[in-house]
């Protein structure tokens, strides 16, 4: 597997950290997790004034051949559809990415339509859509590792250009089911609690989903290896946005994980780079089944609970304010130090 | 008591408010709570273009007789040192309301030391801090009346100057003991469940604190009136608060109710005028102790959870860029019968 150099951050500055934010102007303690938030970015970015730099989501948009067996209420012409809208604006994500000065960069990991070349997608297109894992593996280990690649190189070029917050997120009709897939893989949580009801299935559909996937999982004939499994019940998409996120932590940029999908994928990462998650915040929790047990699993708690079910990145990016919130205070806030109020806590 | 004119919004829209918002290129239902927010904004702007405009942070600051108990680590000179602090800026509330672009409006409403008068704190002062309720009413009845006036022109001034959106905070020494016992009266939890550890008490700290209002319940010597005991039990920013926020809902403006103490308010003012929830949203809930209750017995629920304890209405402008999605959600994003997504949902 393609090699990412990642460590954790020097802890040297943190009792710094937790001095700076002890002293400023409030009962220590009373802001909460944006305390937490402030010391994790000071941590990431080794500095008493951490600063949030040129915010990006990338979206990456990819088809899935286990939709053939009826995992989703989603069309397969949904993704590139969808995809397409994205580059024209009006779609959930781009209020969002207007309304917080992200950068939206979109990317054809593998959908299954000819995406124009003028429209600003980049493309990173592996095949047109995955393999039906219920019969056979969705990708080859070669498009594994291209997706790690692909994935890289799309956040180095976001990096070189002064990014050093980024989210990601998803589009792909059907791409509950590999999420689900590979968060069983990744925490051994029983597949009935992986699975949902995605973009809007009704209880007979989630079972339907749920026999699928069951039937999916008895016909594997891989190895025992994690990553074989998740090469087998994966999707382009995901594998692209693991390796985005491995490069992210790489360079030291602090990831905003969105929903249950890219969830499941920095649960990926975090297996084989378990570094990966002190780079990481969690935007937002919603309600599709499992995914607070994934969180649990990792040791993690997300900021946002809307109850979001889009994807797209849209809860990483709603919750891009808080991190604001947490920098703006540790480096705007007056110290009591410096300032006339008697320090009582 | 002085009156209020206030009444539900007309529900004629929202029919037509509820199929703006599915018509959105999403999956119905998918944006969770900024579909509610949406709704409810558009419900009390009575349009399906709603907009949130120039929006205020209103902070009461006050002194509590209560306080000479020991009942707050806080001690009372830190009420206006910090009330001074806010209006040079540099406080928690500041930055938060520099990032979201909130008016800060700062109130005396009685603080137990001689303000400057060229610092830009309006100057509402009732009497300098409320009598200590453990052994005679925290206020008279006429300066009740006072508070609920002077909350309802601070609020009608700068609705005056086009503000639409409206947070309360508070600034008082000690002033948790007065909100845990207007929550005894409002829910009829019990006492113990309504007290918290305020700016940092430790259990014995609340332990104590628990044993003064329980000996100022068990003292108290006036009618069965609720509005009686919020008098007694009560603080001049309390009342102040309560007052804004009935002349808020009767201009019809949305109300961003902060932590407990303004959760305590606004249950107040539910109490007599129950139509005041149509127009609040509830910024954060807070691990104060009861908040969570508090927000139960109201029937609503908080849109953050941080963990924040700053009071200042620091928990209400931390929630503004969600109430903006929202508002930007249902104005911004495509119509599924206006561009080419299939839909499914």
């Amino acid at each position: 597997m393609k090699h990412f150099n990642i460590s954790a951050p020097s802890t040297d500055i943190h009792p710094q950290l937790i001095d700076k934010v002890d002293d400023l102007t409030k009962p220590k303690g009373s802001l909460g997790r944006l305390e937490e938030l402030a010391i994790k970015i000071g941590l990431i970015q080794q500095t008493l004034e951490p600063h949030l730099t040129h915010p990006c989501n990338v979206l990456f948009a990819a088809d899935h051949g286990i939709l053939d067996e009826g995992v989703s209420v989603s069309p397969k012409e949904v993704t590139w559809q969808q995809l397409s809208h994205f580059s024209r604006g009006g779609a959930g994500i781009n209020f969002l990415c207007n309304q917080h000065g992200f950068k939206l960069v979109l990317v054809d990991a593998g959908v299954d339509y000819d995406i124009p070349s003028n429209c600003g997608i980049i493309n990173k297109k592996v095949r047109r859509g995955t393999r039906n894992f219920l019969y056979q593996a969705a990708m080859t280990s070669q498009e594994w590792e291209l997706c790690l690649q692909y994935g890289a190189e799309v956040v180095e070029s976001v990096h070189s250009k002064g990014c050093n917050v980024i989210s990601f997120g998803e589009m792909g009709s059907g791409n509950t089911s590999p999420s689900s897939m590979w968060m069983h893989i990744l925490t051994g949580i029983p597949l009935a609690e992986c699975i949902g009801a995605g973009a809007g299935l009704n209880n007979n559909g989630v079972q339907h989903k749920l026999d699928v996937l069951t039937q999916a999982w008895n016909n594997y004939t891989g190895s025992d290896s994690v990553e074989h499994r998740l090469q087998w019940f994966g999707g382009y998409e995901l594998a692209m946005a693991t390796g985005a996120m491995l490069k992210a932590a790489e360079l030291k940029m602090l990831i905003i994980v969105d929903g249950f999908i890219m969830t499941s994928c920095i649960a990926a990462a975090s297996h084989f780079y378990p570094n990966v998650l002190d780079y990481a915040v969690f935007g937002h929790c919603g309600d599709e089944s499992g995914h607070k047990r994934m969180l649990d699993a990792l040791g993690v708690r997300a900021i946002l609970h809307l109850d979001l079910r889009l994807g797209e990145g849209s809860g990483a990016v709603c919750a891009y304010p808080i991190l604001v919130s947490a920098v703006n205070m540790i480096n705007e806030m007056d110290r009591v130090s410096t300032v006339q109020v008697t320090k009582y806590f």
